[in-house]
Formats: C-alpha cells, structure tokens, sequence
C-alpha cells in the first residue's frame, strides 16, 4: 500500500505521520515544492520582527531537530521529497507526476491520495504590484526576505495593504523592526472577524503604538522609481510614500491540481471534501487551506485557512487514507486570536454581522471588565457575546484588550462549539484564583449582562449606537456616574452630568422633568451605569438605556 | 418588603446587591459579624506575601473606592451593618436577632432571609493548638495578622499544617516573606484535587523553590514555651521547630445559624438547599461556604467552599428573595486553580481517583507537552484527562507546570460542563495564534492520546505504574528514544538503554529476542515514545507499553 501526500507545511506532515503511524506497513511519500518541510508559518511574522532569532527554531522538534527529510525519514518512516512539484494527478489510473528540482518528470501510482496544496496570497491586479519592495508574508522565502529587509529599514515607512489577521501582525513585526507603518483596509474596520465596537479599540491600540490605521479605503496600486516602489496610491488619489509595501488581502486555496484531476472544487472555491476529508473520488483525500469546510454553526461551507485546523484536517485525512473512513472532522466555528503590539483580539462562533447574515434574531452584550482583580495587576478585556434570542444559544463571542483574551476566547470556543446558552454560561463553574481570574470570570460576567438584557432587566445601547444617536441629533440626557476624581482626568464630553452613584438617590431633581426622556447612564465599565439604571427605572424613568462597557468601551474621540 | 442577608464576605453582598439591584422597592439589609464588608479574601495569601501592598486594595472597587456601608448604602443601596453579629433567626415569627459591637440584642423581621454565614476554618483539638504562633488564614484579621508577623519573621521557620490549596498558598506567601517553609499533609499527596502523577510534580517544584514537603504525615500537636509555639509535633514522634505554625486543615460550613432555627442541615455538614438556592423554608435562602451544593456530574452533595461558586449563588439566591424561585444554581464540577511558586495547579470535573469511587469504569491519559511553540517561549504543561469508558465523556482533567495553566483548565471546565466526549475534544476548534498556543492545543493533544488509547491505537502506563513495576521486580526493558545529547544530559537511570528513535527502525536486533517481553517506551515526553511503540508493534513486539509524558511526567528520582 502506499499513500502519497502532496504538500508538506501544516496539513501535509501530519497527514503523513498519522497515516504511517496508524499503517506501519503503508509506504507513505510527502512531496513538498518548497525546500523546508512542516514550517511553523504561523510564527513568521515573530521571525520578521527579530523576536524569533533564528530561522531553525521554524522548522525543528521541541528537541532541536529540524524536520528534514532524514527527520522523516527516522522518527517519521515517511519519505519526503523536497524541491519537488508534484504537477499533475491522473485520478483514473491513480498515479502522481512530479519532478525533482531540474529533474525530469517521474511518475508514482498510489493507493491513496492526500491533497494538501495549501494557498497562495491573493493579489489583485494592481499597477505596479510587481514592483521590487512589494511583498507577501506566505513562505519561508517570504519571511526571509521580508526580515532581511525589514532589519535594515529602521526609521523607513512600510505600507501593508489589508488590515486582517496577517496585515495586523506583520505591522507589529515590521514596527518592531523600527519602521513606522500604515495599514491600510478597504472595509469599514481592521479584523473583520469582530464587530465595529471591538475591532475601533484595536485600532486606536495600533494608533497608540505609533501604527497609522486608514479605514474604508482600498489599495488603487503601487508606485515607483526603477521598478522599486516608492508609494501605495489608494483609491481616494492620495499616495503614501513606502519603502516597502506588503500585500495581505488573505489567501486563495490551491486547487490547480485538484480540478485538473476533475475532483469537485466547492462554490467557495476549495476543493469539495465531506466530514471525512474525502474527496468526490473515494481515493483521494484533502486538507488544508486547500479545501472548504462547513460551519458548525451555520452549516454552509467556508474557507477557513488556519493552521490548527490545517493539522486536525491533515490528522482526519491521513487516518482515514491508513484505516478507511473513521475519522470525522466536525467543521470549524472560526475561532481565532492574533497579538497586536500589547493588545490581543480573539473570536470564536459568529459575529453580531455574520449572524444577522445567517439569519439568527440576535441579541448581544458588550462588557468591558478587568481579567482579574485589581491586587494582581488586572488588565481591561472587552468583550461582545452574540446569541440567538429564541433558544438563548450562544453563537459568538469576541474579546479584545490588554488582559487575558486567550483565556476567554478558549472557553468561549468550547460553550460555542457544546451549544451552551446563555443562561447556562451565567452559571459556569470555572477555575477561579485572583492570579488568574476575576471571582465572576469576565466571560461569566458578558453572560450576566446578556441574561439580563435577554430577560429585560437591562436596556443597553452599544458606544457605536450611542454616537450613531448623538450624530443624528437623538435628544438625551447623558448621566455619568463615576466620581469627581474620575471625571476630573478623563470623560468623554458629550454634554454629559455627572451625578455619582452614590448621590443618584438623592439628587433625581436634576434630572429631566419628563419621565420618558431618553438617558443615558454610563460609567468607566457601566457596572455603575447599570445600577443607576435600575435605580431610574424604578423611580418611573421609562427610557434609560445603559451605555454598555461604558468609557472604556467607547471608541470615538474623548474629551480628556 | 424586607430582604435580611446575614454575612458580607461574598456570597452576601453579592445576593444584598441583586436583590436591590432586582427589587428597588426592597429594603434590603446586610449584617456582617467582621469590620470590613465584601473582603476579597481569595486575594489573603498576596497580602500576606507582600504582593498586595495595601489592605484597602482587597476592600476596594476597581475605582478605588473602599466597599464599606456608606458605599453600599449610596451605590447598591443596601443597608450595611458591620460588627453586627446575628445570633437567633425565628423562621416562625419570620425575625433576626442580632447586636451591634457593645450593643443590646435587636430584632428585626423580615420577609425573605439568605444566610451567608460563610465557614471557620477546621482545627481539631491538636495538644497546644491555643498556643500563640499558631494561625489560620481565614478571616481579614488572620491576614493582618499573618502578614505582620510574616514580614518579621524572615530567615525563620514556618511549619503548615496541610496541604490543601490554602496550604500551599500560604506556603508561598511565607516563603516570599524569607521564611523557610515545612507543608505537612496527612493523605500521601498535597492538592487532593490532583492525582498522584500529578501531585508529586508539584511537590517536587515545591521543594525545588526551597520549601520541605512531608506528605502521608498527620501533625500530633504543637509544642511551645512560655506559651508560644516552638514546634510542631507529627504522628511519627519528630518535631519539627518552628517560629510560627499554621492550620490550613479546610473549613467547616457555618449552620450554627441555620440549625437552630429549624432548618434542615446535608449530610455533609452544609445547609441544604435546592436548586434555587432555597433551604426547607421557604422564605429562607442559603448561599456561600455554608451550603452544600450538588455535584453536576455525579449528582452527590458536596461542600464546595470557593469564592467563585459563593458569588454565583449569592446571585441567584438574591435573585429568588427578590423576584421569586426563576434563577437556578446548576451546582459544581469542581473547578479549581492555584499558583505555587511558579507552577500553576488546576483541575476540573473529577479526579480518576473521585471519579473511580463514584463508579465510573475510567480511563485516563496523562499529556506533557508545551503550552505554546518553543520559539515563542514555551513553557511546559503537564496533564490528565479522565472520561468514561463506556460513553467517552469527559468527566475530568488536571493540568499542572509552569506553563498557561489557566487556559487549559478553563477550557477544560466548560467541556466537562457541556458533557463534551473525547472524541468530541479532538476536534476542537480553539483560538490558535503562536504567542498564545500551540497549533493543536495542548487539551486537544491529551484528547488525541485518550482517543488513541481507547482505540487501542496507543498502549500507556503511568510513571506510579512504571514505578510499581520497578518496585515489584517486574521485568521490563525500558527504551529511551530520544537523542545522545539529549540522555547525556538528563536521563532516569532505571536500567534503560537509549537507541534514538530515527535508528530504532535499523536496531531492532538489540531489542529482547522474545517478542512478548515488556518494553517501556520513553522520551522527553513520550511523542517519540509513541511513535517507537508503533514501529516495535508493527514489527511484532505484542507488550510494549509508553510511559505516559516522559521524563517530563516522571516525579521520582532521576540518575541526572
């Protein structure tokens, strides 16, 4: 028996390994175009910046052995060819032509295939895009020349184009390098995985780190002085003067091979697997960010080019080509995290948007409260919880901030993925320790204020509503409550009074004479602004929403 | 209507302010025995050390301001009496009985009452028990205490008695205030929530970071002089001499209360109470250390004295005096974590040993590996997990190191929440990015091991099994596969021989001849050692066994 696997970053070694694992009688081949195998490409960007010293720490074992072919080959029993090209698939008569760097064609049959071809970065047709200095962060060559490059252009300006994951980390990484740096998106706000309110505070994070962010804006082409770029011009005519633009608009599966072997390639554009990672043919497999998955959530199928997923998909193929159809790979609930500067933002399930796009009646909550307790260093996460408001489930959480997001968006992944509700989620028995969490965990606490809205014991309006209010000139009454000193160094200056919590009771005279007039009440997290709340409520204010996570979760200009 | 909460620590203040908060038109009132209000006593054992400078840091909000009646009276709107101690609740009359510090008995009734009595800490009757030196770490009075005579006390010694999670807390503290610290505990391992394999590594970090721990040794008494303690005294007859002794034996729940007014007390000691938080009265709520709570996954009556648990009941009790029986308190999987020293322990669900004793027919899987990828920095995280044979549901996991612990254990708790299988767990979708984890997850990694050695895919034995084995004169060959450096620099020393495994394929002739004999496959932390099993499987050898992490998980003596 013998399994070849095409395509050896992520997907590709590990299919392999699990398939000899689980057949040590199979020979199995893994063909890899480029020189290195099982890259760690996540971690490019920490090697662009410096932070990861040397380019073996990408591509070895916890043991510091680097995973060459005699790597695989020993610990492995897989043989891998490197430079080489596997470039066509004859599904029929089961066979794999390829050939070796400057080699001629050769040719293989196999008894089971598995496809894991990868992606390429997409790259519009811009002028001038072929210019010397215009980049991609996709390969190790990539990475490479990207951190030669970026090392010694300290003080230079780069100019990435796209605002997603890898444009928001390879600004980190080129910004570590001493340049300063402009990310440029087409859509309303970087990281399209969150929703405005979250995905504003990053960017002012990487506006406070010295990055530019412009927003709403796309890329029209790359300029230049013999055939170095010089400048990215962007739609609006404006340039900006760059030595060195990247271009991360995401990634296109590969699947050149696939439809030239007539495997069925998916609306989406991946090559069509079912939940076994089996292609249309019974004997050819495929994983990676070649492929489409399904949403767990919604059903329909999705790219979700992803690196732990690549390897759960590479672990389904490769034991399924080894014992037959066991193995199941559920589909994804797009959980992600990226660090950007001391930030970091994470999401798992749906957005308040891609669930509206699903069809879901959506209800939401944003909170913004410290990871732990004060004492112990706590630091600000904001979060936003998305559930279906018939069954409560919840169908999305995000997280952004300076504190613990990886926590969060872990166990938020785990509720989303079990169907938990939201009133399940408010009485969750998690790990508690001041060095590690709040008392009332902070995404126990987004259930809490969820709940409460759901069940109308809470009337909130996010920053985004409030300012929308504000702009249209919705008449209100806006009610800080925090104290004096607070208010003395920062407040947001929206005509707002301020009346402390604690003097609320007693100072309902100042406020509007009308009992339906709009107020709204906030503090610095809105914990504050929800006890006024229910303290107006109850003396007849019929109109109080609650500014939710507060100023801390405002994203607009402050006064102070 | 009238709310009485008697108890301010946590799980009152937290039922005062939700009832208020849902009933305004309540009068609500706390009666708390202590000076201080709402004290986040999880945070004592940082006050102590010296981390936390001020006492007011643990009575304060996140703005500052300290949580005393005159902040509960103006922001939550309850009525707060300190040095208030309440001494008679007439369930009949519906009444308290109660006296302010110097004052005469009061009475007042009430139309619903919620006891938060909270718990003393359990001190058995040891000889010498009353003398001065011997503490507790249960009250904010302890922590002054504890922290003044800590500080002054450097380069002296401090014995504890057990080692619990508060233990092993005040362990650190004492060490951080230059003590040299003794933890004596009666069962054969500190942290009860752990499993042996677990327990001893972080016995061994204990020990590493300078503190002695003697564990399956009961204290017999203490000694003093001129009626100060100057020794702790074991059940073997040694003394131990110490400057000051601590009891951190765990806690007994308050009911004292509760019994006297007729209300039905659990068999484990706590007041009983149903899913609404209420006891056999129905105008009488219970919340907090002095309930005993339902285990979610066996069903049984626990005690579950955590902070965590104190204010999600507080909230639902407070909820149901004010607005009727709608919140539920699902009960508890027993999460917990703490720090010790640099190592985090934490655990969820059941132990193998709990879950064993409740019946379950278990398997389990211990994991080492690191929490994210070496070049950025890993760190090593050492687990367990725990399911059902039958259904494949995860009834447990534990994870202990110096790595992210927190991550794992959270995560993990909400899997065991959501009944999630092992299955289920190899195929999470988690948030993934290098600077947060590894691209499988290191839960997801201990699922894929489970998963395997439920399939028979992977053979395992614990290091106690591998031990025992040793003990025991069992005849086994024990094959280390990592490299020569790797052996030369630390390696165990129980007779192994070392044949890499990128040469075992070609080396098999200096395996036993008889293929049934015992081979014990190992590396660092047993990736390589799997791989080794399936290659001697395929080959024939029908007894091979993988000591379950490796070195890593190895808690005994090593040669180097």
């Amino acid at each position: 028996m013998r399994i070849i696997v095409i395509g050896g970053t992520a997907a590709g070694p590990k299919a392999a390994s699990r398939a000899k694992r689980l057949n040590q009688g199979a020979e199995v081949i893994l063909i890899q175009k480029a020189p290195e195998l099982s890259m760690a490409s996540c971690g490019y960007p920490y090697y662009v910046s410096g932070g990861v010293s040397s380019r073996d720490q990408l591509l070895a074992t916890p043991a510091g052995v680097v995973r060459d072919p005699l790597f695989f080959a020993g610990a492995k029993g897989v043989k891998a060819l490197v430079n080489t090209e596997a470039t066509a698939v004859d599904a029929k008569a089961k066979t794999v032509t390829f050939h070796r760097a400057g080699g001629k064609p050769e040719t293989l049959d196999y008894d089971k295939l598995i496809l894991c071809t990868g992606s390429t970065p997409r790259i519009p047709p811009f002028p001038g895009v072929g210019l010397e200095g215009v980049f991609t962060l996709h390969s190790m060559s990539d990475a490479d020349i990207l951190r030669s490059v970026g090392a010694a252009a300290a003080g230079k300006h780069a100019v990435i184009a796209g605002g997603g994951l890898i444009g928001m980390e390879t600004c980190e990484a080129l910004a570590a390098c001493g340049m300063t740096v402009t990310v440029v998106e087409k859509l309303p706000h970087i990281l399209a995985f969150l929703d405005p309110e979250l995905s504003m505070l990053v960017e002012n994070h990487a506006r406070a780190k010295g990055a530019q962010v412009i927003t709403g804006m796309g890329v029209a082409g790359f300029e230049g002085t013999d055939g170095r770029v010089s400048g990215v011009r962007l739609e609006d005519g404006r340039t900006l003067p760059c030595h060195l633009a990247v271009v991360a608009l995401g990634v296109s599966p590969n699947v050149q091979l696939a439809r030239e072997a007539g495997l069925a390639i998916g609306a989406t554009g991946g090559i069509a697997v079912d939940k076994h990672m089996r292609t249309c043919d019974p004997d050819i497999y495929a994983a990676g960010d070649c492929v489409e998955v399904s949403c767990r959530l919604t059903g329909t199928k999705t790219l979700a080019p992803y690196g732990d997923l690549a390897n759960l998909e590479g672990r389904v193929a490769g034991e399924n080509a080894a014992l037959g159809d066991l193995a199941i790979f559920p589909g994804t609930i797009h959980s992600g995290i990226c660090k950007v500067f001391d930030f970091a933002a994470g999401s798992t399930g749906l957005s308040e948007r891609k669930a509206r796009e699903a069809g879901y009646d959506v209800v939401c909550a944003v909170n913004a409260s410290p990871d732990k307790p004060g004492f112990m260093g706590a630091k600000l996460l904001i979060s936003k919880m998305v559930a279906d408001a018939g069954t409560g489930r919840i169908l999305g959480f995000q997280c952004v901030g300076a504190g613990e997001v990886n926590r969060q968006v872990a166990e938020a992944a785990m509720a989303v993925m079990a169907g938990m509700t939201v009133e399940e989620a408010c009485m969750a028995d998690l790990p508690y320790a001041p060095p590690f969490s709040l008392a009332i965990d902070h995404f126990i606490a987004t259930a809490h204020i969820l709940d409460n809205k759901m069940r109308g014991l809470y009337e909130g309006a996010s920053s985004q509503e409030v300012k929308q209010g504000i702009d249209d000139g919705v008449e209100s009454y806006f009610l800080d409550v925090r104290g004096p000193g607070e208010f003395e160094e920062m407040r947001l200056g929206i005509g707002e009074t301020l009346i402390p919590l604690g003097q609320l009771r007693n100072r309902l005279d100042e406020l509007p004479a009308d009992k339906s007039a709009r107020i709204v009440a906030y503090c610095k997290v809105s914990m504050r602004g929800y006890e006024a709340q229910r303290v107006l409520q109850a003396k007849g204010y019929d109109n109080v929403v609650v500014m939710e996570g507060g100023i801390m979760a405002w994203p607009f200009a402050r006064e102070k």
